[in-house]
């Protein structure tokens, strides 16, 4: 296992956030790095999709993992087990993490070599969707025993994320869930959303994301 | 149906929110009403289990639901459905309620007549934990879909809770989640938390939940 370090961050009230994210941008583009944020409610399976997404991927490109959660790091370890360079942002009580707790976790896996960076936002459907993390594609993960109803109640995230990822497909058909009626109502919010339906444990619909992430693995970061 | 309002709610932030809470813990001690808030991740099953919870009441006693959510009025209108007084309070932005709202919910359902209110708060295991919203009684809803691992990343909400509501426990067998390592991790954060395991869909473990509910009803209000 690569070694795994936990560090504390703090939310940067005295820096412009917006520029920092820029300023991470510009510094990512120039290594050809893609940077991805992952939110999601606690327990939508945010870990075991970068599991997978790395399981698929590692042979071809050079990947790296920031995991954030106010406490703990069994997440980062368990990436980390993957044969990955990963890192812990450990937030306290944060509820997200902005561009500056980025660039610190960048700098502890030194990114310079990476291809794909995937960060892992705090557990929370709130906060996460208000802070420019630096990332060049933001995406949202829903598991299918959360419900149908999350983009009605929580619109900021859905407005504002580039890939829906609905996780745990294999639980369809076991609670009330309409797919149909999901995608309607976070398409009414974003139309221009890309949708991804996925199970990590039978493996359905893998595949297709981690080919729509190869697409925009070079474009983004030129 | 009853009618339903929707009022936006602001925080307060003039307010001391620990007096504010304070001060309506003795309004609800006057008229005899006990208040629950109830927490946990956005579709861990709050509201299926009110609905449960009024189920299994309602002929007995007289409660009143207070709905929060960053937008929409989905789940008022569905407890209302019911046949309790229920209201719906918009956040807007605001990851969590405090005492101010609740208070500006409780004025909306006259509450002076009841004998319980239950309050779901925003779905998010972070910023709900953080503030004092003058219930007597708080309540964690932790879904079996979300995983064993929770306490250990979200200490806080653990620590704070009275009662452990495990719920959607018909999904065990389905998933890796171990239910002893998840009462482990929480009765370490908390050792005097109650704990149920609840299905509403089986209606396995509720009976237990409401009798445990009617023995603090009285006690905890006077």
């Amino acid at each position: 296992m690569n070694d795994v370090k936990m560090i504390e961050v703090k939310e940067n009230i005295l820096a412009d956030n917006e520029q920092v994210a820029k300023n991470l941008r510009s510094r990512l583009a120039k290594s050809g790095t893609l940077l991805v944020n992952l939110m999601g409610s606690p327990g939508a399976g945010k870990t075991s999709f970068i599991l997978k997404t790395i399981e698929k991927l590692h042979k071809k490109i050079k990947i790296g993992v920031i995991e954030a959660d106010i406490d703990s790091m069994v997440d980062a370890e368990l990436v980390a087990g993957s044969g990955v360079r990963a890192v812990q942002l450990r937030t306290g009580g944060f509820c997200h993490v902005d561009a500056s707790m980025v660039s610190a976790g960048l700098d502890v896996i030194s990114c310079g070599d990476l291809d794909l960076v995937l960060l892992e936002n705090v557990g929370n459907l709130v906060c996460p969707a208000e802070f420019d993390t630096g990332a060049h594609v933001k995406v949202g993960i829903l598991s299918v025993p959360e419900g149908d109803d999350k983009p009605l109640k929580y619109p900021l995230i859905f407005s504002t994320i580039d890939v829906l990822i609905v996780s745990k497909i294999d639980f369809l058909g076991m609670t009330n869930f309409k797919m149909e009626a999901l995608k309607q109502r976070a398409l009414n919010l974003n139309p221009t959303m890309k949708i991804f339906e996925v199970s990590v444990v039978t493996g359905e619909g893998v595949e297709k994301w981690v080919d729509w992430l190869q697409t925009v693995l070079s474009p983004k970061v030129t």
